[in-house]
């Protein structure tokens, strides 16, 4: 008997990545009881693509006891938008790239009506730390991933920061270079904190600093070309000087944005969420050190800055359950 | 009688300037029925400065039939923190530069212990828009205030955004121009939007653009000291080229910034109050513009740009008002 006093124990959370669709039912402890998973992509239609979700969620569901224990389900999705339950213009996903896909409903109607809420990956990283993680008790901290690209979730109040269309939060574009100097971006414009501190980022300063001086470095035996953020931390934890530099570049960027950040939500706790937080110190001094020299004085000292605390592996699946109990 | 059905029908507001302390008792729909002044400074301590206050408002709390009709009152003043309902450390209040006055309880206490709330004069202008103003019914805004300084007041779900320690939203002091070239500014750290678009910002831009160009302005008529922001505008009021392009520069750098705060909290409007915002479509204009360039393609096109809608002479004092009936 999973269903106590009424209470239903069970969230669904779905992480929808550009690959692969991660599927956990997870408790109210952060436990996640059962799990599955497809391929994203290969799909014609939004609707086959659900429906193929809802026949791998079936066994697991009838794991932990049937639907009527599931309270609700919760999806991260890339252009995923709060207010309106949609996937808009998602350019990696083949059923989502013109339009937009009411795909909360679409999982409700499916799933006996269960409530269905959908927000962004870096949005439900966010929840994630304040449901299960580093957050819990916070009211106002901002989630910074730091993956392929830069995202971001603002906790506000207690709440997430969404602003009036259910896109506020895209930190990874503002603009840290001005003018001719700047980096493009992906996002067609040009000095975007992401075009320096993604993974993509930490590639292309890589390549910036092999060509433009003749410093040793044991990335030079690579096609520069070829380099990705892996292969800069594994370098740095080799002791590798030049790669150590890349990190402190990318850290001091970081913290100068941190510090223009704080003037806006004036944040108990900055959290770095994703792959590139593995190098530990080597990008986190350099974050921290960067925002005490730039954060106005009234600030300075106050903000902690933390590592997430949710496991790697589930993380994103952590995070999108949670958007699930906030319904 | 003005209580009617047990309903407090005033509040009293009080903008707490450099100079003058102006009062106000206003009514729910923005009406002042009752005002005084005194000077702010001249007093030895917070205690006669709260004393000579309470005189001064003794006649008009009568003139509106006694302090049982006041519901509550409202500080807008410089450094007022809103949760600590103290002003700290504000450089131009003789009683108040070094430490903190617990001026919300203080007046609470002379005032038959109605509750009292303070913010800063940027975040009481939020608020005034808000209860009064243009803001009327929207939930997510971002106000600026154009004067001596740079303010901010941020709102966010309808409720003003104050951080972790109430000092959220200083947004005069994201940096604009990175390293060596940036501007000083009066907060220590350089290239701050307050050193390019404040009064004696725009002043600044005005010595530098006689100093290293030499076209013809009328501008040149002045002892380039003596400049203000006022002389600006009434030079492009006639019509002066290099007086147009110094707001061009000063509405770009701002229509830059509000970019970036686009990204950060999505607002549905931002809303310019002050005395520079007279210049009306001179400033507007390249703001809009400067937004339209340099903002995230999901944002653009969905922000109003508006002018305060508070009455200028009064603004400051409605505003403080405002924040007494948000208790």
């Amino acid at each position: 008997m999973n269903e106590q006093n009424g209470m239903k124990p069970y969230v669904i959370g779905l992480d929808l990545g550009g690959t692969n669709s991660v599927f956990g039912i997870v408790d109210s402890r952060g436990e996640i009881k059962a799990t599955t998973a497809i391929k994203t992509g290969g799909y014609q239609s939004a609707e086959s693509y659900v429906d193929a979700c809802v026949e791998a969620l079936q066994p697991i569901i009838e794991q932990v006891g049937g639907i009527e224990t599931i309270k609700a389900m919760g999806i991260g999705a890339p252009n995923g938008n709060y207010y309106s339950g949609t996937i808009e213009f998602a350019p990696n996903l083949a059923w989502a790239h013109d339009g937009k896909v009411p795909l909360a409903k679409m999982f409700s109607e499916r799933l006996n009506g269960i409530p269905v809420a959908l927000t962004n990956d870096a949005n439900a990283a966010a929840i994630g730390e304040m449901v299960y993680g580093v957050a819990r008790g916070m009211k106002n901290f901002i989630v910074i991933t730091l993956g392929t690209g830069v995202g971001s979730g603002i906790v506000v109040n207690g709440q997430l920061l969404y602003g009036c269309d259910g896109f506020a939060g895209e930190l990874g574009h503002v603009t840290m270079v001005r003018g001719a100097e700047g980096r493009s971006c992906g996002c067609g414009r040009t000095g975007c904190l992401e075009a320096y501190c993604s993974a993509t980022g930490v590639a292309r300063t890589a390549r910036e600093l092999l060509s433009t001086t003749t410093r040793p470095s044991i990335l030079r035996e690579m096609n520069p070309e070829d380099i990705t953020s892996l292969d800069v931390s594994i370098a740095a934890g080799k002791g590798d000087e030049l790669a150590k530099e890349i990190y402190e570049f990318t850290g001091h960027m970081l913290g100068q944005a941190c510090a223009d950040f704080a003037a806006f939500s004036s944040p108990e706790a900055f959290i770095f969420f994703g792959g590139m937080v593995k190098a530990g110190e080597l990008i986190m001094k350099p974050i921290r050190e960067a925002y005490d020299e730039h954060v106005l004085k009234i600030f300075r000292g106050k903000a902690k800055f933390l590592v997430s605390g949710l496991d790697g592996a589930s993380a994103a699946v952590l995070g999108a359950s949670a958007v699930g109990w906030e319904i």
